[in-house]
């Protein structure tokens, strides 16, 4: 529409900082050079408390999904059994990649749009009568923009079992606040392009102790997605066992500089308030949101249909105000749109989004007054200035 | 405040498109190889819709203040008379480079915050009795945030004399529309950083078929800004006199492209668009504007203190917002702040800037009701889209 200003409010891809990009654009280094071990070494420490693990954090030269892939072939065997929390469509694609593998699933599945509770897991749990080798879980799922509670799931799954709790943070880490101590996780995987600042091509893989051991110990067949290769070419030459992704890498140096700058929990801070202003906003439009606010995501948030379809709202959107969102995955496809507020996303950019929604809207005949929805956004930011 | 955003609402320097930043950071060619030649031919042609002249725009590495002295030296010799139009900082800047160079200069003093009227210009001819070399105007004064019926005066000093017309042009060209032979311009000179979406350091002139004639004929002392070099090694070589700043010159030509895209009369539009949605936003805040909106610039709105501060609202919005005004110059220091809103500028930016008024506002318990001013400014974009 204006110049070439693209708006870009999908859960991932997400905007790149330009200081991020230049970092990626510095001269190419050699992956076996003594620079990289320096590059490897500092990202994989810095990044440990956005993961909150206390061993370096792995980094895979590949998608989200063979992040997830990791998280199944490191840790169970063909034969074993897990459970899954399958409460949308990146629950069922993690339980879909261990079905593959020959693992027994053991899927819960909750209604798509709400969370999994402590109570409802315990009560699976109760009724599996084989030995659980792994509780599968989506901390945030992208596809309902429901945050799982993943501190009290933790403590169900220690308590109530001897299963590892492998955890799908894609959508989430670097926006959230996690201990994997605490929280009992044993592996927590995500990508690089959501709320990590960076363009897709990375995964990364953070451990317990209890993990790390069921790594070494796992025998699954598997070469370039074997976490136990990464975690020794890093131990021991401070290195990657394939060609990693150096650019990105880079990248993700500059990454932890901004979050170190910010400071880590103003990071999380900022996502909730991000959340908060555009549920407000949604709110005094009129148009219904998928989740309940105790299920809310601070990175995603969906739309439902209401006196305008969510495809229409999408399309006009993209068309009149160059801004690109999500529609819907699956069973929620064209009955849902959704945001994305991870990553390089400030109030500001909230303010963008319901702006165009509230002209849109009222230019539709839909809502009667511009400015309802920028107001209470506004409210919302006004406490936290 | 958060992350690493800084937003720049200056009257220049102005954000530089990203596309633009990639362009100048492509390998560096030589300034004499045949690559320049075909760059800077591109420019200067590409460019002539934007200053509205029928030859090749000249481009020279220097600031906006050594084209303002070119227009003077390449024109006017000591000794010579001159009438400047002063209403504004800017007006004066061209004033007192002409009388450093011993040119009489015969100032038609502007009330700062108006524009100079036909008439005022008119009157003001007569009264001189001796011949005049020049008529220097300021197309934008940027001090105050007026634009200069440019057309209309140049149609009086047309008729009513028989000297050329020069106009600085430095904060408007890139953002309105102009036409040099229909509004009588000799010599219209800017620089990169304003409306041209560059960074700072080039700046540039174009001419009438009696200003060209008139840079030929000059016998004033000058030598790195001798336009009739320039254009001497345009015609002759597709090239310049002196080491030229390629990497901006090659973001020229990108901006001539994003300029094209978008139809050039589309970003004439825009520009009066973000005027218009800033001034209903302003005065839902009851801040009182400097001009009025017949003079008012499609390129800088200047507001005035009134229950906050200028100079206190200036401060809140850096520091809470991380939003960069101006202040304003000499007689108007801590009296106004402008705001810039032109180039690499969308109705988004403006909604940005007022959301950060009116909170700051309501913050301080000036206004009471937040969502005021995006609404003023919506309305107006909504009959837009």
């Amino acid at each position: 529409m204006f110049l070439d200003q693209k708006y870009l409010f999908t859960p991932g891809p997400t905007p790149v900082p330009a200081r991020v990009n230049a970092a990626m654009a510095a001269p190419m280094i050699g992956h076996r050079s003594p620079d990289f071990s320096v590059l490897i070494e500092d990202v994989a420490t810095r990044l440990m408390p956005v993961f909150g693990t206390r061993h370096p954090v792995i980094t895979l030269t590949s998608s989200g999904t063979s992040a997830l892939e990791a998280a199944v072939v490191n840790t169970v065997s063909e034969g074993e059994h897990a459970v899954a929390i399958v409460a949308g469509s990146f629950g069922d694609r993690l339980a879909t990649i261990a079905e593959t593998y020959g693992i027994h699933v053991h899927r819960l599945n909750i209604e798509w749009g709400k969370s999994c509770t402590p109570d409802q897991l315990e009560s699976f749990l109760k009724t599996m009568d084989k030995p659980i080798k792994a509780v599968f879980a989506t901390f945030n799922e992208t596809s309902t923009g429901v945050l799982n509670p993943i501190h009290e799931l933790g403590k169900v799954v220690a308590e109530q079992s001897d299963a590892l709790f492998l955890v799908d943070g894609v959508s989430c880490i670097g926006g959230v606040s996690v201990d994997m101590t605490a929280d009992h996780i044993d592996l927590l995987v995500t990508s690089s392009q959501k709320a990590l600042m960076l363009p897709p091509g990375l995964a990364f893989a953070a451990f317990s102790d209890r993990g790390l051991e069921a790594i070494r110990k796992a025998t699954a067949k598997r070469f370039y997605l074997d976490l136990n290769r990464y975690v020794q070419a890093y131990e021991e030459q401070k290195s990657t066992p394939f060609t990693p992704a150096v650019s990105l890498i880079a990248g993700a140096q500059e990454v932890c500089a901004m979050f170190e700058e910010e400071g880590f929990a103003n990071v999380v801070r900022r996502h909730y308030l991000l959340r908060d202003m555009i549920r407000a906003g949604i709110r005094a439009l009129g148009l219904p949101l998928l989740t309940s606010d105790e299920d809310a995501s601070p990175t995603v948030t969906a739309i439902c249909s209401g006196a305008v379809e969510a495809s229409v709202l999408q399309k006009a959107l993209k068309k009149n105000y160059s801004i690109t969102v999500a529609g819907g995955q699956k069973q929620l496809k064209g009955k849902i749109f959704r945001i994305g507020h991870m990553g390089y996303c400030t109030p500001f950019d909230i303010l963008k989004v319901l702006s165009a929604l509230e002209i849109e809207l009222v230019r539709q005949g839909e809502v009667n007054h511009l400015g309802v929805a920028v107001q209470k956004a506004e409210e919302v930011w006004l406490k936290h200035v």
